[in-house]
């Protein structure tokens, strides 16, 4: 989704601009707030030899002279036995890596000599589709490499609820977490070497994902998540240690898992609000996070709440006739002209033929077939037609013609309605309407390659003053990297965990009401929309009031 | 050396008499001033089930519910696990197990309904020869069975020394561990078997031994321990996890050491103090162990004091010509009658013909000979006889007479020297001379077993009032099952490992000359000694004043 091929160009924070021309800002906005205080920490000691007058054991000086710096540091047993090697090796100037544990502070490594300059850790975004995994240098906070492929339990499950299902049969939960520790590891390795990294020299990594993703990685049933009353086995795992799940870092290695807020929300979500920065404000905020599940969370610095609905897959691109995945060669984005109604559309990858069509250029197409009436606000074609062609079949790539069917634009009206219905569900909890939110976050793969116009035309974002809508990216991968550099953002994560308030849809009768209700494009009531009312009234698609 | 075959009477403290008729007290005395606060606590809940309306998810639900009992607990990775399924399984009625870990609580087991009833620790004395484990219900503090066996070490090297020696070769370390462990896992199968306690049950082991013994048991090197300037890796190594080690328990029991002060000072000694209180009271007391090393510690509630000199085997029957451990068939006690020069003995393990003379029949003789008039106040054969028999070769279990050599003897005198030496040096490092011990404490097995007036005669042990000298038994055990069934007695332990001074001998020059002049019966100033000075007296082996 957010890579073609193996090369994945992260941005973190996007504001969005007028007329799609997105100003692209790297993390500098939002890092720069960081005080840099990693989960690990390594600190120099020159210890004092020890002697007949001073015959303190060698992990007792050592722990001592730790104390006096960062307070009493538990020292595991694997690492006492290579304390007096070590001690020794440069004459008593070590490097001890200490990180949490528990309620204390552990050792996690202890090197000879001087080595604070090369100081690792790991931030890994673990998608349902993707895997990201981001090589931090934790001196500096700088990002040495990133690399992402492809989930490999995706191939055992395409989306979660399978998933989820299958980790229930016999060996199920262990192979689905090996298939993405495999992942993981896949891209460590290369990470490490193209950077000059021993997987030793990485003493901390911190995972976001959904709670799923979360449960598998850890190698805990999921099977309570998707049944009434939907009950993960844990939200805040807390801080666990690299070696027990099997990720080729420091055995020893801190493992920090964002925390979740209920089965739907997960720790990917929580991720996007720290990122944002909305719990900390003052204005009311919308952030949404649309993928399989489309997750909603609204509130500002005294509240915050949260949904989630069943997206489905139709935004993926996984059920149109024509659709696929945001790989090369699929249509990513599409104009037609008003007055000639020229199609235009381009592909991922460049100048390729293009193979099909992904979500986000299914988007532009509704936004286009609305704004030149080839659709009504019901979405149903106009002219009679059963479907509309975008490519004759002599300019793709597979030989066969790209059409928008009927069929394809109901499965997307669903999926939107699901949206919509989320967000009214969970506004009406909280005893809001659209009109009061200030400042809208769009989270996730999807909302960062999405036409914002288009997708405010269909009504999946609400309408407000474009500068007022900022994209987050991977705000997963960097909420990650954040509770990675800094103790403080952990706090602040599990501050937000613990503040959301989760609505269940799953069990919310006004939803299902909602839902069925909600498929009007964008919105039965348009004076919610006042940008796409004008643009409809422009175009002589709306009668006069 | 305490037991014979395979069963053990163990009696914590017993208090010296007079005339060898010792009043066996049982560990009541000291267990009655514990108030129970085990290392680790069983806590049954009844949790509420979890609903739309309260979708906490499993462990955290779990989590907040001892945390309100206990504060924050760290719950492992494998525990949550197993979550979901034993919360459901008697209807959200469980029971935790938690214990200390690092600075804060860990959870160490969940099971199914209320089993607190079920809730068992291991108090496992290692030393040298022999590994003793008692097996302890922690809800009440009894001790529900006792097992003592050889340490499995002892076959790959005889005396501490040797096994360090042997550490070092490759796989040798290994093989000392794995020695050990075997010992006391099989101590510990019949134990539970014998009392129907399953292994996972048992969630707390405490450990008390010599310094190399724990470092041997926790795979840690002792190599350095015997090399000046004498550095163990580890004096207090903490709380650990018993699966580390691989004790056949549950696999994430707390597993603790009792803290040594040094080399050569090790957890074994801490117990002794911490069983007999002496670091507790205004008195000055002394307490020595004497084994194939002699450990003394001096002081009281402001200070403590500690040595240890190399005692050598003598006193363990090792070297004497036919000496024999403290096994049946050995002779243990001996008298002769000052009228007749008859002799008699007693053989450990009732009327079994002897077969050699242990540690405390030494004792026994040369006390006795002195008393008799056979040896010289330097330990030399008054009458030109170069042996004396004991036991004519017609009523030796071997065909063989038993007898001791002028050899067996001036062995016997370096060791006694040795002790003698140590005790002085130490009483001088802290500006005390004999005089001002106002309580004396035998620890170990030794100390068990030996006839206090003989010690006292050849001046091993301090001749003061009789009512003062306490024997302690086995404190190494006493004290491992206290620090088990409280938390204070563990910081205590601690405490006095922290406030021992510790003096190496290893390195004194003092020591070394007091070495050489202390080799005389009792002692080379007679008036530290007034009981046997009026004995010697009685029977005309002194001149008059």
């Amino acid at each position: 989704m957010i890579f073609a091929g193996n090369k994945v160009p992260v941005f973190f924070v996007e504001v969005a601009g007028l007329n799609d021309k997105w100003k692209v800002i790297l993390s500098d906005r939002t890092a720069g707030e960081i005080q840099l205080d990693p989960l690990t920490k390594k600190i120099c000691l020159c210890l004092e030899p020890p002697s007949l007058k001073d015959n303190r054991a060698d992990v007792d000086r050592l722990r001592e002279a730790l104390g006096h710096l960062v307070g009493p540091v538990d020292v595991p047993l694997v690492l006492m036995r290579k304390v007096p090697g070590v001690c020794r090796e440069r004459d008593w100037a070590v490097t001890a890596t200490v990180g949490p544990a528990g309620a204390g502070t552990k050792m996690i490594d202890l090197e000879a000599g001087d080595t604070t300059a090369r100081h690792f850790g790991l931030a890994v975004d673990v998608g349902t589709t993707t895997v990201v995994v981001y090589l931090v240098d934790l001196g500096s906070g700088e990002i040495l490499g990133t690399s992402a492929d492809y989930n490999a339990q995706a191939p055992l499950g395409e989306d979660i609820l399978t998933r989820i299902y299958l980790s229930g049969s016999t060996g199920g939960l262990a192979g689905m977490q090996e298939a993405v520790v495999k992942t993981i590891n896949g891209l460590l390795a290369g990470l490490t070497e193209r950077c000059g990294v021993a997987p030793d020299e990485i003493t901390a990594a911190v995972v976001s994902g959904n709670s799923t993703m979360i449960h598998l990685l850890l190698g805990l049933d999921p099977g309570l998540i998707c049944r009434e009353p939907y009950i993960p086995v844990v939200n805040l795992p807390g801080l666990l240690q690299a070696g027990e799940v099997g990720l080729q870092v420091n055995p020893q290695a801190v493992l920090y898992c964002l925390p979740g807020v209920g089965s739907y929300i997960g720790g990917d979500v929580v991720a996007g609000v720290l990122v944002s920065g909305m719990h900390r404000r003052k204005e009311i905020a919308m952030l949404v996070d649309i993928g399989t599940n489309g997750e909603i969370v609204v509130g500002n610095e005294e509240w915050l709440a949260a949904c989630a609905g069943a997206a489905g897959p139709a935004l993926e691109g996984g059920v149109a006739r024509a659709g696929m995945r945001a790989e090369p060669g699929a249509i990513e984005h599409v104009r037609i002209d008003p007055k000639t109604g020229k199609i235009c559309y381009n592909t991922i990858g460049g100048n390729l033929k293009p193979a099909g069509i992904c979500g986000s250029g299914l988007v532009d197409c509704l936004a286009e077939f609305l704004l030149n009436g080839i659709i009504d606000r019901s979405g149903h074609f106009q002219h009679g037609s059963g479907s509309f062609t975008l490519v004759p079949a002599a300019e793709s790539a597979t030989g066969a013609e790209i059409a928008i069917t009927q069929t394809d634009i109901n499965n997307f009206m669903r999926t939107k309605g699901a949206v919509n219905a989320a967000v009214e569900t969970l506004l009406e909890g909280v005893g809001l309407d659209l009109q009061a939110i200030e400042r809208f976050y769009a989270a996730g793969a999807f909302g960062h390659y999405l036409c914002l116009e288009s997708a405010v035309t269909i009504g999946l974002y609400p309408d407000l003053p474009r500068e007022r809508m900022i994209r987050l990216g991977n705000s997963a991968g960097e909420g990650a990297r954040q509770v990675l550099l800094s103790n403080r953002k952990r706090l602040e994560a599990e501050e937000i965990a613990r503040r959301v308030t989760y609505f269940e849809l799953n069990a919310s009768q006004q939803f299902m009401n909602r839902f069925i209700g909600s498929k009007f494009l964008p919105h039965t009531n348009l004076d919610y929309f006042p940008t796409v009312k004008a643009r409809l009234r422009e175009r002589g698609l709306l009668p006069d009031d």
